[in-house]
């Protein structure tokens, strides 16, 4: 039996993108829709409210291309808490106006294969903890991608012996940081939750940088010979500002 | 000819998932919501005979993301009493407010890579018939994939002998002995009778111990060089208290 | 050029799955509901004729999970009375309340590997007649699954020697023999008709006997490296006694 | 680099699949019925006055099974004609009645594995012209189906050298050749226009002709290793004659 | 780690495919019809506006086949200017009767394999900006299809040493050169945009040089063992001067 990584685990994250039913929405009388809005505007400082009391996070983007118009990234403390957020949002009269048409269910993770040796216990550490409990940044831009790590012949992550992992993955560690200020990146797991091993959330003022970030981990042999990509989603930060010039008509 | 893993078989199994239609449902005037709530209540109950009369079982749980709101897992003694139960549901005013979005049709197994030799016949074992027609717990979440042995180049399990299946099985039901106390789990075999081998329900009061639970398998060759998956749900209990408040508008 | 499997064609065939509309089907009145199916029976009567007259076959399961409500399948002496039966019934008022889901373009077949060496017409044989223009049974389960031979690298069947393929075939027909009685097996052959190269639809008394067969054959080199799998249906059948409790709302 | 194969290539080609909404054609009043079948054979006459001018050629079959019930292979000198022919179609009072399942789009295509050197331009020769800008035979039955060559590890179609790929479609071409008088065969190449490369095109006037062909060509090394194949589809011909009954309520 | 390849990146790109909704578009009345189509235009004028302006650049082609019936290829400097585009358009009458069936998310991307060593800076250059920022053609036709470089077992691109990839990349160029004037090639990247990590668009006067091209290339070693293809789309330009005529009812 192979050493199984050691995973620390945060908040509970639910990824949810819509399309916008525009024909629908366009029919709506303006006081009406006016109305619909400020329930969904009331909706999100709910969220705010949990995010200032540190019990959660939140985002809210723009999704470019037909794959989606928008789309929440939610961290709660429980499972239960996703449900009834995702309860709520559907039975609000803004989801009416809304298609699902993609999720995705994880958890905050950080893996041991970086950890130091240490009698500490990581998770009364304030550095871990603001790792596994984060406050989304409010950058311009969002990539999202689910993604696992391959099991196929000679290219079999999970019966390498941990030293490869840890070596590969440290190498790995060390383009990222190398993006350090200009990209920011969530690790979701979501293996028993999920289609895919892990959930990869990125934060960017210049949307480049995750074009950049992605094709240079390519080449490193822990994407190149055992990353298996699932759909990848770009987005643009929908702010206050903003969030009334989107849905007007 | 390699020699095939015999298993025992118990209740017939159908694990349903629907999405509520939220819009259609909030339309209804809250009275008549609640009559039909009334009527699902009212099969719920049955269902509740059933079980304590010892002929079945059965499981309701909410679930987290876009792929369902809601699933059922069904125990029967016959593959009629499956079609008979899910054509009575389908005829339910409530149906008509869900969109079925996936299924599974197995048949709780037990294979004999684990057991001993012995003159014994299983069936009359009390043991082995308390797994094979389990009374399904009541934990607060639930988590459901369907999965396959690998037959693939070099990774063919079933053309590996019967010995080193069993000797890997034999590990890997280790690390599910681990989680005893933290995980129950219902395997359900489906060759035949859906589009993967197996169905694995897991059942536990704290949701992470899915992931771990999975996640440390995935190391052990079973899974790692042997394991194909499918999708994998999870949810949340639905329970009499708070099902109003589920369906509440 | 590799010596190709000769094989011997009898009756066309169509299984055609759907799911019911119940909504709308509850929707109707009473009498209305009547009328329909007194149509659809009419024309069941129609294909009744057409069997006892030795001029085709049909079976009606209704099928467990979301898949489908209901499957028939159809056996004609040529293509284009399939083209008709599937026209008639999409023009009858009943298939106005089901939903294709799935269907299957086949010819019942059997293969020269099992075959002795004769001088003998085959299609004289009253035997081989037998099993190329069979009655379908009226067992109490179905079983229906499209599968290919592998072609992948070293598992490639359409490479092997015809004496290595008609050995590994005569293993595999041994599994088959020895649920005699409890299985019945119809093999028809869809090369050129539809997207899989063969239909496997089983019939039994005791459905667990559909997987105790398939399970035992993947062990089975024929299976365990050739052997390439689709969707597994499985169903009960609809007698005329409980077509009335089915439809019943 | 490889030295690639010379194609020679004729007319352009879209094979469309619908099926037809049959509740709301039987909800037309016989009448209306009338003039959409009279708008719609218009249509078709249109297209025999092009198929007589030798300016294009077309065919119409009904399909067996749920993947379509009507298919059109039409063949024209110019991408631009395809286009107005489906945008035409897309116009009648017809089309309103159909649901777009598959369409394909490619060009009739020689390929120079089986030419001898010659200096003449094969575009004069009256042979290959008859075969570039063939006129689509009324054969009782069609089949269709859309392939690739593999590029799998070692078995990789475009890294042989041209003289064993010459070889293997030699072969071919005699399994092929075999069948003549029985199955005509319309290539159709599809690279840089659809997603698969080729498309092939079976007719044939007894429809077991096709299952035989494409059964044995399966053992033939180029397809055995190399092929690659998409979704069958099977129909039989939509003669005027019975066009009426077709539609016929 | 392997040493990654260098980009130069222009404009975002946004190529969005969409069907018409021909009943609907032909249910009303003409002047309506009409001034949803001046919308259309008055929008595409505006479109005309950035593109003289040299702040980006737009095609309109219809599409062969069911896959779409036309497609828009949009480029702008910023990737929040492609979301208001779209959204623009989602918004317009025009939008209502378009169904949304496929979309890619990129940027025009230069690779380093063939760039000699320079001191300049690259997007100073001339030759460089005219392709990073270029005018899109008014060419006859277009084809689009998404790729992928191969990551499977001895097939990986990623794990190839520099010299070799930019070796076969030369070679591959040296196809490309061989159409100049016959086909222009426009590569936008789409690593951590979206689901493949090219997306290829070629315009030409003759519709046949895409197949020409394409075939040709695959022979060459670098789309034969490492291209791995998405679906293809061609079209043909949709001019003002027979917009009128393709949307006419």
């Amino acid at each position: 039996m192979n050493e199984a990584a050691k995973t620390l685990d945060g908040w509970y994250c639910l990824h949810d993108f819509r399309t916008i039913n525009w024909p629908a929405w366009k029919m709506l009388p303006t006081e009406e829709r006016q109305q619909i809005l400020n329930e969904y505007i009331t909706m999100l400082e709910g969220w705010d409210t949990t995010e200032k009391a540190g019990n959660g996070s939140h985002a809210v983007y723009t999704v470019v291309g037909q794959k989606a118009d928008i789309m929440f990234m939610l961290l709660r403390p429980t499972m239960e808490e996703l449900n009834e957020i995702e309860n709520a949002f559907n039975k609000t009269r803004f989801a009416e106006f809304t298609i699902p048409t993609y999720s995705y269910v994880s958890v905050v993770e950080l893996s041991n294969y970086m950890a130091g040796d240490s009698d500490e216990d990581p998770y009364q550490n304030p550095h871990v903890r603001a790792r596994l409990y984060p406050e989304l940044p409010k950058a311009k831009h969002i990539c999202f991608y689910p993604m696992d790590k391959r099991r196929d012949g000679d290219d079999n992550w999970y019966m390498l012996p941990m030293d490869s992992r840890r070596e590969m993955m440290r190498s790995h560690g060390m383009i990222g940081r190398s993006y350090a200020g200009k990209v920011k990146q969530v690790i979701t797991g979501s293996v028993g939750f999920d289609d895919w091993e892990w959930g990869v959330t990125l934060f960017a003022d210049d949307v480049l940088q995750f074009k950049k970030l992605v094709y240079e981990m390519r080449f490193d042999e822990v994407s190149a010979r055992f990353g298996e990509f699932g759909s990848f989603y770009v987005g643009n930060i929908l702010t206050e500002e903003n969030l009334q010039s989107f849905f007007n008509i």
